[in-house]
């Protein structure tokens, strides 16, 4: 590295470097560049991934806004630890271990691999008043942020799961940002026209009790979940021990967005891992100006889409310490 | 299976049944059928993956139409060899084999893990006349169908290098589909516009040689290259074989137009892993209606695309195969 050059301008010279035609490998040029920034290392490495799955009730279910009933969150539950969920699927095949977090479910569920760290018996509903207290937000942010720092990974998966978490994610969205409910609100995991419709109407409602925007610790206190909070604040701890987040989808992408409200600073921590379905999710990324790796139509969260883009962030890091440069392999660069 | 149901369909039932809001995992429920239909099972293997990187030398080369010397051809099967090109990197990242095939490069490259099929010194200039001899082009086929046929693998990863092959695979779009040079043309490694100028008008009286379109063994004979229809033919042999075969860039799509029309019944086994940046890909693929996996800005081939889209392969098949069904989860459907 020349004195006078920067540390990324250097990353940057040393991807044009390698054996192929500058700028050939797209996204994955930049994302090679952010981690070795992240690492503060031009061989940075990216061996381990893991998931967190936070997982909890919300009360805002009771008022009719999902399709699934609300005792679908505990089945899932016994799902993830059983294995045979989406996500625990998926991490197999990729050998990334999964961690299941009770942030708050209504009931408690006694299982060794079940980790506690629950703030309640669920969010009490948003459509009459907070969904939880500023002592609560603030304790979720706070057990968030302890996992993202202590997960030993290089980069980190964030999932959740909580039937009622697509209002709660819709609201977050409307008021960190001021989009409008009207292009926000969406089927969640899949509410028919008239679902949606009658979701719109519950949210207005509810937006109502707050004027205006929002600071990111009322927003989530008034209307997040206590996995909203709990995943806002891992992706602050990962970001500031250096490690990259892969987020999912929309519910960690409105996740996302309230910290990065807490701290801007997390951003280039932070890898967009996917473009769900769900309509809010694009909006909330235009907002970021964030570009997400992959469009597959995934509408599931649980941490699916981080987990298909960990692949990405592999190859991503082996452009640095796998490729030769034109130098070192005796390649010919462009005619002139 | 209910004796009434098709296969198709059974699995399509299966995979609604399994613990997610139907259709809520997007392309994946595709593939994952795709796969089950291409195997015959509702519970396919997705376990091992194979990258074959056919390399070769083109005698339009001499004709100005790259913006790296033809010496780069040798130069990078050294470097594969070294392993420190970006598809043999990701494919270190992945636990993927590779294996190295001299389809037909100028001079030979005695190596005990480069695969000697070579069919003869690079092709001929085909700015003057046929590339190659139909001879030639059924024995480039032929060897690419052994290899397509006998490599073991649940899925065949196809790439090539070989300087100069972007004209050879826009020729072959121009040929086999009838579309206008004029939008076919594109960079290739890193021409400017001035190049790419240059090199559509040597492209514009190198089609003038033949009336019209061509029947995909003359397209090949007269535009191809080695590389090219070896790559066809892998893919004809590794569908026969019910393997999938990830399609990669724009040169591999150009080589599945071949085989497609060689063999329309290996459509099925194709999935074409992403959409590369030269402006002839995403024609072809319209052509095709074929929608790729994955939209990352690559434009090297290598195989790189088709890498990346591995894990995704891996991930659709454990929908069927590491998921639980509702019933056997114990989670509640849908309200009606």
């Amino acid at each position: 590295m020349a004195d006078t050059e920067t540390f990324p301008h250097h990353i940057r010279r040393l991807i044009d470097g390698k054996t192929k035609p500058p700028g050939s490998l797209g996204k994955l040029e930049d994302l090679a560049a952010r981690i070795a920034i992240a690492q503060g290392s031009a061989t940075p490495v990216m061996d381990r991934a893991a998931l967190i799955i936070f997982i909890a009730d919300h009360g805002i279910a009771e008022a009719g806004v999902s399709a699934f009933p609300q005792a679908v969150t505990m089945q899932m539950a016994h799902n993830f630890l059983e294995g045979g969920a989406a996500a625990t699927a998926f991490a197999r095949t990729l050998d990334v271990p999964v961690t299941l977090v009770d942030a708050g479910m209504r009931e408690p569920l006694a299982h060794p691999r079940l980790l506690d760290r629950r703030i309640g018996p669920g969010t009490r509903n948003f459509a009459e008043g907070p969904a939880m207290s500023t002592e609560q937000c603030e304790a979720a942010l706070k057990r968030g942020l302890e996992l993202g720092r202590e997960t030993g990974c290089d980069a980190l998966c964030l999932g959740e799961m909580g039937i009622g978490n697509s209002s709660s994610a819709t609201m977050l969205a409307h008021k960190l940002l001021g989009l409008p409910l009207g292009e926000l609100t969406g089927p969640g995991a899949g509410l028919d026209a008239g679902g949606v419709e009658r979701k719109r109407e519950i949210l207005s409602r509810a937006a109502a009790r707050t004027a205006g925007k929002l600071a990111p610790v009322d927003a989530l206190a008034e209307y997040g979940g206590f996995e909203i909070a709990m995943l806002a604040g891992a992706m602050l701890g990962a970001a500031e021990s250096r490690r990259i987040v892969l987020v999912d989808g929309f519910i960690a992408t409105a996740a996302a967005l309230a910290a990065l409200q807490i701290d801007p600073g997390c951003r280039s921590r932070l890898v967009f891992s996917h473009l769900g379905a769900e309509p809010g999710h694009a909006l909330i990324l235009d907002a970021l100006q964030a570009e997400p790796l992959l469009q597959l139509g995934l509408r599931l969260g649980e941490g699916t889409g981080a987990l298909l883009a960990w692949p990405l962030l592999r190859a991503a890091a082996s452009v640095l310490t796998g490729m030769a440069s034109f130098e070192e392999a005796g390649v010919s660069g462009k005619l002139t």
